[in-house]
């Protein structure tokens, strides 16, 4: 049971598509959805083969019109799972990363600066760790490419504890924000091509690929019994292409951004 | 190892996207790629977890661009697996289903009555039996619809005799054309409305819901090393759309297609 708010904001001046989900949620879970929770092969004991579970969590996808202003995702949550002896596992996760259709170096150190920025407060380690976390889960295996440059990402936080794992995912959702506002400020009213405008289309068309075959968060929410699947699948951008055997002429624009989702870059040190 | 065709029409007059793809496939499966393969929990006995595999098949998928000819997909498959013991395991599998985004129910007469036909020259009882397979098959769990009106499916066929299988299979495969190309001739012409081809975008999205989040041949695809990507998601649609909250009025003819969706009707008796 629980629920939830989603406010989606479609066809904009700006966004294509953008929305936000609050949700708290409890239940019984079944072990396959257990499976797609947690990274870590932690195991839960369960009783009869159902675990009660309490999730909350706030998340959002913005997907702007103008090719040249980068799709954004954020989500921050807390689980708690009661174990068959009564044991209570919590746990936070999230993380906030960026999608742009062409590259920007600028904009690029500017969002990882802004995490790294509010990681750092915390402890000078999380950044290093959580950006290549970000990296390693938004792979399009199929495809050999990252969904986007990353940003951070972390899952499974237990220590030290509660209150200081609290104030950190306080202080990486309040940098999102300052992350990204000021590139759709710098980008929105930049001129576009028709050309551009449909590699956009393909770039959300990988943003399908990923969310649907890979997104463990989507895969827990198609997975679980009553969950809302509007305001799951809200992350699919309104419009997505796929042509076939689309490939970037070498050294063009849409060639410089597919380099950078094969090889991650380190845009801050 | 192995290879294959694959011929892909884009941008076309009458279809915006059409694909066929025949290939020839063997090497080693991994274990969760064994598990996508049989529909039955029929246990295959492996070597050090790797059993060495053979596939071959034809597959196609062609979107119409006019909302008012429906997408139409088929796929004839033969596997061979070999035991620890030596043991070979053979099966066919396939099918052939219509996902039109109008009902029109002459077209799902014509068109079910056409495979009945093929199918009853063998036995009586396959139609009914791969009908109804082929509802349950192409169900999209989490929006309580199907794919499209269906057609015929099956898996795992190893009796009565390879010879005998493979000439009902042939038999469907020869049903592909005179099922489907006489819908193609009576609407390709007919005018449509830009919210009739917004419809169609919208079912095109539950189209990619389908294939990337159950379908088991991209699944299958999508894990076995050294296949080839494009091939496997050729079925994708050239475009796509997803609107939060979209709801077709009552009675209007959106809302009609919507109902045989979530529930299959018979279309020939």
């Amino acid at each position: 049971g629980g629920g939830g708010i989603s406010c989606v904001l479609q066809d904009g001046d700006v966004f294509e598509k953008a929305g936000v989900n609050v949700s708290v949620v409890s239940g019984l879970l079944s072990e396959e959805a257990t499976r797609q929770m947690r990274s870590r092969g932690k195991s839960l004991k369960a009783k009869d083969g159902k675990l009660p579970f309490c999730a909350m969590g706030v998340s959002s996808v913005i997907h702007p019109k103008n090719p040249h202003v980068p799709t954004m995702h954020f989500n921050y949550r807390y689980f708690e799972i009661e174990e068959a002896d009564g044991t209570i596992q919590w746990w936070f996760g999230g993380g906030t990363d960026l999608t742009p259709t062409y590259l920007n170096e600028e904009d690029a150190i500017h969002f990882h600066k802004t995490l790294k920025e509010a990681c750092d407060k915390h402890d000078l380690k999380l950044y290093p760790k959580y950006k290549k976390w970000c990296d390693d889960y938004f792979y399009i295996k199929h495809r050999g490419e990252r969904r986007g440059i990353g940003g951070i990402f972390f899952d499974d936080l237990d220590s030290p504890s509660k209150e200081e794992v609290f104030q950190f995912v306080k202080s990486c959702a309040k940098a999102v924000v300052p992350c990204y506002v000021p590139i759709v400020k710098k980008h929105c009213q930049d001129s576009f091509t028709p050309e551009e405008k449909l590699w956009q289309q393909l770039r959300r068309g990988r943003y399908v690929e990923f969310n649907l075959v890979y997104d463990r968060g989507t895969k827990f929410g198609l997975l679980t019994p009553g969950s809302r699947i509007e305001s799951i699948l809200m992350s699919l951008p309104l419009t997505a292409r796929w042509e076939y055997m689309h490939t970037p002429p070498a050294s063009s624009k849409e060639a410089e951004i597919l380099e950078v989702l094969r090889n991650p870059k380190d845009w801050v040190h």
